[in-house]
């Protein structure tokens, strides 16, 4: 998408006429809102942001960008990897964090209606309260919004068991880029009437459209108590064989995560808890239900038969704290390139040795951190603070994507593609594919102002 | 999309010259390759249809149609109920029947890799020897093709607890209008890459691309034994109560269907097996797992505390033959005119009376088969041959459409819109919606070739 043309600063005087309250021009909440928590930063500085306060807002905001031509970028809480809230220099940020009403919890049919901004542990809260909960799970889940999940497609630690966001999502309401809405989507459990609009926006990453409202599936909260497991590996290969019968076995988990033997150490010596540094690997997990006890025992007999050790069964979600903790240890030993990338279950220990051979390749420790249960990996290098270290980190991370690709899997699982992983995209999408989803962009954006260059 | 300028006959010269073997001009099989199973028929005749063996084969004809102008409609079995893929006046007919190899059954990773062509109960038996089955089950699945379910999103008896078609489809294979191929999705449970391609092609009823091949999820054959129930109603209003509650509770059927008086008297009438006939309704199921038959047991009871009786659990299949027989014994009594709504669980009992209203209101009998467990209603009217008779028909479908819509549901659950319910569109779709998908339709195939002026 080609940047249109920007237009004098007097056009925004329009537009705070239209929505004095909501405008910031400057001051420090304009630095927070054109970042999001990825290592891109803005190009430049944003005419403004739209503190939208409700679906109205955006769709002035939507107009008065595409009359104008400015670049829109849309931001939930900022909590994207991926640059794609990032805002663009002169270009219009619309913020959802005031839309964030809880409109309607439906326990007899199992849906809520909630607009973008909404915390998504408060709606999951909201949920718990009439025996529900919202599937849907990112390591952000206390910061990030239910707009921002749907926009990213987001993925989190339960999605063996539950899916991804796009599975919980039944209907949607969005501001098309000039300024119509449209509603997608029934309550129903079954609709074929036309395209399948809702699963397009779902991941669109801000280029169709902007999510104001999501009617959400919520699921009933599982009976029994939950258990948690941990089990050390002495070969990250052996874990991911382990993993992969686990997941072809009849006692299934709701989360299963690996941590190898640098992020186990580095989360130890951020914040000591006492966790046993295994050799290669750690496997952590839970399950849950009124067999929940019996699963763990089936999941831990079948990491034994694959060597590991130092089983641990406990009924309390401490186990899985040290995996929640892995994302801000690993970051506060500095600058980091990480990735996202995703493999069919049956390549987990293939895509290990794949790493090992890039690791030694480019003569870099790459540590990972996995959603094993569903072949999601974030593999991370370190770097130095210079132009030079990261570029070098950045053909480790091209590597292992191309690996990931070649084993039938993604270069991103769960982060999205945004502006920092927009280089890749040809590594995964073929010709016709990318064409296929700019004739679309075109046709719904047709002066490219949503989310320009970014995503697709 | 208007028709484009159809060619002379003398232009198919050139595609027979490139596919000799696989053009079929006239004969019987062009009679029955212009048709599917709807009561829609076509209004002319088509030019030729291309007997397709291989994605080649697809990619020769659309290059040829999309050339010379020439509409197409894509056929799978010709089990569709929508008209979707009749045969255009002087269009061209794209049969995928022969393009049934399944390439690959990949137990590891629980994929199948198939061409649009196999028959769906063909890909479930083979899924079958490696202890996995095909999750969509729609009722035509010993005749139906895979492509044909993936292209209509096809629904049937098991999704209350499977999913419909597109929860089954991880990647496409597609032909698009201009005779490129694209390729969408992956082989990972996660993907966040670019625009969810894959699930706007599901159902999108060939106005998009011809699907020749899919890659789709397989899961694991439950364990235990599966049990079969059934209760009699003296009301369909407590019926539908009893199968609010049902959804809600812990107990989950993997098949929820109901039948009115009306219908189970046809059924035995054609077929007759014993069953006793419901004072109002009959509704039947099955549970699968461990706990299949302390589940049927704790679903009766609902039912029982509903004012459900004559309640009959069994080991076997035999319950469900009745409900699989509804569709011919139904047809068998000649023209009828039904429709396929879909309403939120709970809103079942409301739309029982809405239908009871919308009956009295044009004084006719309307009977109902539904798969209950998911909202999904097939109310019929029975109508004499002529066009008055059929006029007045129609217009009960409308109002149910109406109801439906009302209630926050759907047109239609899973037959899909093809030809036949493409002037309903506005009763559920708004203008951005209907415009949106104009929007996409042009962009992908912007001579308009593709299965035009129906489903969107």
């Amino acid at each position: 998408m080609p940047h249109t043309p920007l237009p004098e600063r007097h056009a925004l005087i329009e537009l705070k006429d239209q929505l004095p309250e909501q405008i910031v021009e400057a001051g420090p909440d304009l630095d927070r809102l054109a970042r999001d928590s990825s290592r891109y930063s803005p190009q430049g500085h944003p005419l403004a942001v739209v503190m939208a306060t409700c679906t109205d807002d955006v769709v002035t905001a939507l107009a008065w960008a595409n009359r104008h031509g400015v670049p829109v970028s849309v931001r939930g809480a900022g909590t994207g990897l991926a640059g794609g809230a990032v805002a663009y220099d002169q270009g219009l940020v619309i913020s959802m964090e005031r839309c964030n009403a809880i409109r309607q919890i439906d326990p007899v049919n199992r849906l809520a209606v909630v607009e973008a901004g909404v915390i998504t542990a408060d709606l999951d809260r909201a949920a718990r309260e009439h025996g529900l909960f919202f599937p849907p799970d990112p390591a952000s889940v206390e910061t990030s919004t239910v707009g921002g999940n749907i926009a990213t497609n987001a993925g989190g630690l339960r999605c063996i068991s539950h899916g991804v966001t796009r599975d919980s999502v039944a209907a949607l309401e969005v501001v098309l880029a000039d300024g119509r809405i449209m509603h997608t989507g029934t309550r129903t459990r079954k609709n074929v009437v036309g395209l399948d609009l809702t699963s397009l926006f779902v991941g669109s990453e801000g280029t169709l459209g902007v999510i104001t409202a999501a009617t959400v599936r919520l699921k009933p909260i599982p009976p029994g108590t939950s258990h948690t497991f941990r089990v050390n590996f002495d070969s990250i290969h052996a874990a991911g064989e382990a993993v992969t019968e686990i997941v072809n076995g009849e006692a299934q988990p709701e989360v299963l995560e690996l941590l190898d033997t640098h992020s186990v150490k580095t989360i130890e010596e951020f914040y000591p808890s006492g966790l046993t540094v295994p050799k290669a690997a750690l496997l952590i997990g839970q399950t849950v239900g009124h067999n929940a006890a019996d699963d763990a025992k089936a999941i831990t007999d079948i990491c034994a038969r694959h060597g590991g050790s130092d089983v641990v069964i406990a009924q309390s979600d401490e186990l899985l704290e040290a995996r929640r903790l892995a994302n801000p240890a690993l970051s506060a030993r500095g600058l980091r390139v990480s990735c996202d990338v995703g493999v069919p279950i049956g390549e987990l220990a293939n895509v290990f040795r794949g790493i090992d051979e890039i690791a030694a390749k480019h003569n870099r420790k790459i540590s990972i951190v996995a959603h094993a249960g569903d072949g999601n990996l974030h593999p991370t290098v370190e770097a130095g603070d210079t132009e030079a270290e990261y570029a070098a980190a950045e053909a480790v991370i091209v590597d292992i994507s191309q690996l990931a690709v070649s084993l039938g899997g993604t270069i991103s699982g769960e982060h999205g593609i945004g502006a920092v992983k927009h280089h890749e995209l040809p590594i995964q999408l073929d010709a016709a594919v990318l064409d296929t989803q700019r004739a679309i962009k075109q046709a719904l954006d047709p002066n490219g102002i949503l989310t320009p260059d970014r995503a697709i």
